[in-house]
């Protein structure tokens, strides 16, 4: 691989709050996609303006990152929401997104749902598959950003929307190829992500939990800004990327 | 007056909830322009598609109606916001209905602001310029509903932003031309709401709360769905248009 | 049995929104106890204050009707929280509406908690737990009502916590004992609910879905002010009771 | 003056957000009375039963810090509710804490309104009289954080609610005895703090923004916990007020 995207999820404060150190800023330079959240989970109309903002001025690709509506638990909760609820949660966030990142002249590449909502499409077919089918009406050419071999990712490939498949720096895999998420992310050595990074770009394996390794395929790599140490991570992983001779570029 | 556009807030409710009586279904029937609650005085994701749908059925035009960001006070109470902060507001809501009602292959004719929103608006210089500056952004020939001789309207009309001026059926105007708003209005009679409308279209003028006769130009005529009786008030109002030959047709 | 109580749901509207044809005022005359909603599915502080005085008026006991952090959704959906978030948001919400009522010289009866946090508690032996732990530090006469041998009601009864068993005149039972919940319910005879409810205070049974007659006891009748034609239902009812020589009291 | 209560916000976050870097724990240690975000402009369940607990642990008094529902706007934006709906939210709030103190066995010490609230009930004599008459109702001997010389001040001294008066160490002071409030406050020097905290404590004076000197009358002095370098302020003024031999401790 001599092209990888790179992605992290940006303007996760709400209001006066920041997530992650308030290390949006610094982050951003060292990514090629910023996931926006869009005001369900985190993410409020200003912080939006803002982030696209800094995004556009950086020549970072810019995509809308949707949650759960659920403030307080941060989307990290599952809520027992019908397909029709979360689709229409979906399409306003996304819509939302859209509009102001075109009041600056900006394009949205990308669509990557949130935490809970993320595993959720990763499971449910029906929910999964009304998504895929607004976005074939809304724009057939935007690219969905999932988790290899979960069913949204199946079923966009069936129906034609594009897929970006995603490695996670910063998350464990189980021998069967599934993330193992936690509400709580311990710390993690930069050093340590950064081979394991540049590994999975250079042989497609990734070391699992049981320790084992698992060959993985993938398009971009995602490290979460909410990670601890996230911007240490994040630099690290360039670096190594940079020494390996791997680009990092928006797919778009 | 030959023709004129009949313009109504549909999708005000929320969640289990629904407003003025749940008659939107009716109302609808007899507008040529609704105007669609985007989420933040009222309206949730599912009935801003649920109401998009029915007036999509109906070959009513649509528009987004966004407001203060006040669910429990409806956007009727005025809230300290900067220019910046409602104007971002308004983007994510207008780009919210934009996305549910391109999902449903129907385009946005109009926005028109909710509650003290339409009135600050009509007053705050600052924030009706940013506004029409970022309408002007996103999409120049969006229609502007306003109040004649208000800030927007004015605003809009010198930067090349299109208005269509509004003329309040169900609300009193004062002789300064300014309506008299209420959180609560009384009931009112179908037959007096009639006549007045079909005077204000045939002669282009509107008997005032002091008692005298005001010149009143405007493009729409604009009737509440939650006035108490609105459904047959708009009937009423219909009925006479018809009878005076005045075809009601949305702007676009 | 020669008395029971009879409680239904009170003040679910938000904001400009009633629930239930606004039907809330003329039901409450035909209760004993009234379950107020606290503001996270239903219910804000203006509401509550009007639901409160107007129980105090009527003679009706007060108690809280806490729900999970949806408004749009109503409570109605189930969130994935911890134990612990859930207790945290009940005793807020319980706070809430004990000082609204404080203020009115009304003290709380009960606690009754709403739609699908009310099922969690019903099988969530930790969530039951600790929400029983914590009634019993803020107050430990205070009625919980619940459904008989649900896991909050046995574990209430061991640590101390009184119960108020809950009949539900408008709701299915299957040959397990349980509800049969459904988002949407069906429109049902007033004449057969009233005989129902005066069978199972009577004799102490109730037909369920299956077909056959199932032993229950219970301390309290519940019927919905949002089920359709709620008031019609309870008066027939009352009426029933009435004649069967049933006396309608509080616990308290 | 030999002793002084020094109060702070605590508990401003909300969810997974912390407010002022995060340093509510340890300025906790610096502290005698802790205003509680209470849910609207900030705080949540869970955030409100830590921040009560820590303050339990380490002596400190606990009162309820309600504000505008506002979160978007931390409060900080005047809402044009009426008195009647301004003090339904806070009973709401009140209460809300309470209840979560309660549960830890803990009473409330006082209440502090937050922000454009606390400004707007400095103000309005209506929302003011109000509030104290339904304080006096729910819990007379409640002590109520002011403003000396505002609206509320003295209508709670007529009416006999208990206030104690503040002195803001990190808001200037103009030629009335108002603070100057601003949405965004610049850095400021721990010894001036210190120094100005200590001179006002000793002689009653400040210096104003005009640069005259001013009598003040005070119980408590507020520091922000989100005003840049909250720490090192509240630290440097802990320490010269030992220096000057004067106590800090809660009024009750």
């Amino acid at each position: 691989m001599q092209v990888v995207d790179f992605n992290s999820d940006m303007g996760e404060g709400f209001g006066p709050w920041t997530i992650g150190d308030g290390v949006d800023n610094e982050l951003m330079t060292h990514i090629s996609s910023a996931n926006i959240a869009t005001g369900f989970h985190a993410g409020d109309p200003g912080t939006m303006r803002r982030t696209v903002a800094r995004a556009k001025a950086l020549g970072v690709a810019v995509g809308a990152h949707p949650g759960f509506r659920d403030l307080v638990g941060f989307g990290r909760r599952h809520i027992n929401a019908t397909a029709q609820e979360l689709v229409d949660d979906i399409l306003y966030q996304l819509g939302a997104l859209r509009e102001i990142a075109r009041a600056q002249g900006v394009s949205l590449q990308h669509v990557k749902p949130h935490g809970a909502l993320y595993m959720h499409l990763a499971r449910d077919e029906e929910a999964a598959r009304l998504l895929v089918q607004n976005l074939q009406a809304v724009e057939p050419a935007l690219l969905l950003y999932c988790m290899p071999g979960s069913a949204i990712c199946r079923i966009a490939q069936q129906l034609g929307q594009p897929v970006i498949r995603e490695f996670y720096a910063d998350r464990e895999y189980d021998a069967s190829g599934s993330i193992v998420f936690t509400r709580h992310v311990r710390a993690l050595q930069p050093a340590a992500v950064a081979e394991r990074v540049v590994r999975a770009c250079q042989q497609g394996i990734v070391r699992t939990v049981e320790g084992q390794d698992l060959a993985i395929a993938f398009d971009s790599i995602c490290l979460h800004s909410d990670t601890p140490g996230a911007l240490d991570l994040v630099e690290a992983t360039r670096e190594a990327l940079r020494v390996a001779g791997i680009e990092v570029r928006a797919p778009r």
